[in-house]
């Protein structure tokens, strides 16, 4: 079962010749999750050979053109490909304004529906959930109103011995039951613990987006632990006033809110224009949070089932 | 002196991994003129390396999206580059209609002027010039009022003879009038022709782009004898009747045009997603206009001077 993340665009405002702007993808069992959506979305999804024919739900953080500068081509291109799907968009409610209004000219007459889920900018709260996964709002600090978004895998059952099926004669409901977490009581009147008849679930993976944001003390307890945290990285340290100035990040802040909250392993993104390369970004990360890896387009990062 | 085109888009409404959409780069002495604006096209320039802040004139052939969805990120770059020069645009006037409400979000405070020039779709007319060059525009035919564009160097000034200088110890008024084709006529009262003085000119280079566009026999004595022609073949001829239900060329059509016209080459481009190897359209068009040439994103082609 995947849980793997492809680097869309890791370029801040101003795209370069290697980056494009912000776009991440999250597969989650071959179901697509597409969070913010930079310009040339569409050119590389399709050159990392992605059928993003399957996306149904989009994420955008905050209405930058480097956050959803790729919707118009997207949903042009959704609608020249006969898509009837509907097509599930979770944002600030500027978002339907600055789109809306574009739509007749861009479209014509749009073939499928695009459902608008505002998301308030202020308190996490849970925004969307279906049967693989929770997404939960992380309130960020920057310019214009922001969020972040947390994907959680939802628990899974636990896993029933083969040997205890035989052994006690289960039926179908008795397997649901306990695969549920039951114990089993058999006709012996004998209680038989959930331990004894499974296997402990697959712990549930996690992935945090946070892009783009100032230093925000406020979201570690959203994003305590998380296996996967992406948290903007704009700057160096020694570019801090630019950062405040603008309320992006640097490398070390990104590292000690990693640090601070615990994760499993730190991305940085969001670059500046001026860092062709970015491994003075990634020194400095590392420093503070050792698990840091500085993200490029194409990159994918999966988080492996675990116990 | 270069007289140079350059192909960032080549695909026609859905962009494939190879191939954005519509967008070419004129370069004439190094004055560049953007001619469309697919989605990426910032991505492109860089790419390519163009230095993109000294294009100053864009020409928008119709509105849309797969030829103007890259204006809203060039021009935030722009913007974020701190551009003063002013940006003129050349298109229908429905462009700004669709530009100006989104300016707003996009830039908020736009620190360059936008000048728009509105084309008219019917009857070709000269709609710019400089000191290099002339544009007119040429009606096509298509869904929305569609316009290519006649791009032709100014006549150059006739070169003069060193020899001829000397020996009738011409000044600086004389020499410029004589550059300017004007006879000499000596203190002792003696006609010198013009031809004696000076060596002709250099012919003047020309390019005509013409998307999109059904098959229309009223472009030709507007783009006859251009140095390059850039017509559409977003179809092979089989596929004609989905070509003329969308108002776009067949590559037999776009050859038939070229060779009416007598155009000295042929570039064929915005390819329909169908064709990832586009051999069969460009031998189809080959079989009618054998200078023709199937161009790709990134190819280059430069007109040489001569007389």
């Amino acid at each position: 079962v995947s849980f793997s993340l492809t680097i869309l665009g890791s370029s801040s405002a101003l795209p370069t010749s290697k980056r494009f702007t912000s776009a991440h993808l999250l597969n989650v069992d071959e179901r697509l999750y597409l969070i913010d959506c930079g310009e040339g979305v569409q050119m590389q999804l399709r050159r990392f050979k992605i059928r993003f024919g399957k996306i149904n739900h989009i994420f955008i953080s905050h209405v930058h053109g480097d956050h959803i500068l790729g919707l118009f081509g997207l949903l042009s291109s959704f609608n020249l490909l006969g898509r009837k799907e509907p097509l599930h968009i979770f944002s600030h409610h500027d978002l339907q304004k600055i789109i809306s209004p574009n739509l007749q000219w861009l479209l014509g007459e749009c073939q499928f529906p695009i459902v608008y889920h505002p998301v308030k900018p202020s308190g996490s709260e849970l925004i969307f959930e279906d049967d693989k996964l929770t997404v939960h709002s992380i309130p960020l600090k920057h310019r214009i109103p922001t969020v972040g978004f947390l994907f959680r895998e939802k628990s899974r059952m636990r896993n029933i011995k083969k040997e205890a099926i035989e052994k006690y004669e289960l039926n179908f409901g008795e397997i649901v039951k306990i695969k549920d977490g039951a114990d089993l009581r058999t006709k012996e009147g004998l209680v038989v613990s959930n331990n004894e008849l499974t296997d402990p679930s697959f712990r549930q993976r996690s992935y945090a987006y946070c892009s783009d944001t100032a230093y925000y003390e406020s979201i570690i307890p959203i994003i305590s632990g998380v296996d996967l945290l992406y948290h903007e990285a704009t700057f160096l340290h020694k570019e801090l006033k630019r950062a405040k100035d603008n309320f992006h990040s640097t490398a070390l802040q990104a590292a000690t809110i990693a640090e601070k909250a615990k994760v499993k392993k730190l991305l940085i993104g969001h670059y500046s224009a001026r860092y062709k390369d970015v491994t003075p970004l990634l020194d400095e990360a590392k420093n503070i949070f050792p698990d840091t890896e500085a993200v490029e387009d194409g990159d994918i990062y999966n988080v492996e089932l675990s116990k």
